[in-house]
């Protein structure tokens, strides 16, 4: 599995992703599931995908190909106008993906993959959008500010309590953090390293990227700090008279 | 769905259950999952249920059945002499349940249902079990010191991380209730009111039974004051320089 989150906070875009992939438990790989274009000054996409390795890795290959040829009449990643049209321009290339790999006999079903799309095109705001394996997507809104695909059930609930639109952007990396550790803890299928990018609004530019790894001394810190703060956060609550 | 938590302690055992069923999401009614058998000075038994209703209400009438009629060489749960053989009981009930509802045309897979057990039978530990549609079971061990049915990913970090296997009874019932809490928060498909049931070590009878209502002031006093105690802990962890 995976466990990808985008988050759209009024200051800009954040984005984590996990590293590990596998086909069954003794077949495990560590590949990047963020990937980051960007042109200074116009824009900035990123896109993280979860699913089916060959499909995502085909779709991250046919959107590098189109910037590499620029054919005529087929707008690249690097020319589309709007994050809308990104979108769509994704979406149909999920959409070309899973269509050429289904006719060589399995279903449709063990293709597909999911991407949370975000970033800023200049004339636009930073945008948020969930593409599904049917190619078609929906964006985020003042009422869910965030997506996650993947293995996302444990790390919702410290997202749902903790997320604030105004937060800053120490908080949203803590905040990502968190949630990344809790899933880490609970399920073997997302592992560590993990790559973070932060994107500020209106930048139109690379903003802070980082991967974490096992080791990394801020990740050790709020680690250890959450498990610690989290049971006197419990202590802290009151008994049941029985 | 459902979520139903058993835990194993040195005190006891306690469990907690959800109540809301549906067959679609304009079909909601709440159904205790949590059923309670004692003889005292000899037995206490709890059964916690997920999956198809039709399914876990015939495996529990059933189970009742052999109460009332009591047929000769067929001991029924008040009969058993050892909580491994209570679950045999009941896995056998399970596996006949199926194949009785599987013929009618529908898979197998579409009556499943999944169920926890504990209790004590007086010359036998307080023990836990979790049973699988197919009518085996798995036993608690130290190191696996809890099982969760039904919709379980939310709920589980904090049970990890908080769980301690000396906690009082108190502890205990606040852990779970903050468990449930994340769940009831991140997912529709589990719903108030929670039934709980704690059972005292040794005690070989009933013990506290609880039903948590929406406006019980302590699930009030636990829902809100963990939302508050999480940002406190959340707000506490180290922020990155960047």
């Amino acid at each position: 599995m995976t466990y990808c989150v985008g988050l759209k906070m009024d200051r800009g875009l954040i984005f984590m992703s996990d590293t590990r992939t596998n086909a069954g438990l003794d077949n495990i790989s560590t590949f990047s599931k963020m990937h980051v274009w960007s042109r200074e000054g116009d824009r900035l996409i990123v896109l993280l995908s979860a699913g089916n390795l060959a499909t995502t890795q085909a779709v991250i290959g046919r959107l590098d190909e189109q910037i590499r040829i620029e054919e005529p009449g087929k707008p690249s990643l690097m020319q589309t106008a709007s994050m809308f049209q990104t979108a769509q321009l994704i979406g149909t290339t999920v959409k070309e993906v899973i269509r050429d790999a289904a006719p060589a006999g399995q279903t449709a079903d063990a293709f597909a993959a999911s991407f949370i799309l975000g970033g800023q095109i200049r004339g636009d705001e930073p945008r948020l959008f969930y593409i599904y394996p049917e190619g078609n997507f929906i964006e985020s809104s003042p009422d869910t500010p965030f997506f996650q695909i993947g293995e996302h059930k444990y790390g919702k609930p410290i997202i749902v309590r903790a997320y604030d639109r105004k937060m800053s952007d120490e908080d949203a990396i803590k905040l990502l953090l968190v949630s990344f550790d809790s899933t880490l803890k609970s399920n073997l299928s997302v592992g560590l390293p993990l790559d973070m990018h932060l994107y500020r609004a209106d930048s139109f530019a690379r903003g802070v990227s980082k991967r974490f790894e096992r080791n990394d001394p801020y990740y050790v810190a709020i680690s250890e700090g959450w498990s610690d703060a989290l049971r006197s956060a419990f202590h802290s609550l009151p008994a049941l008279a029985l």
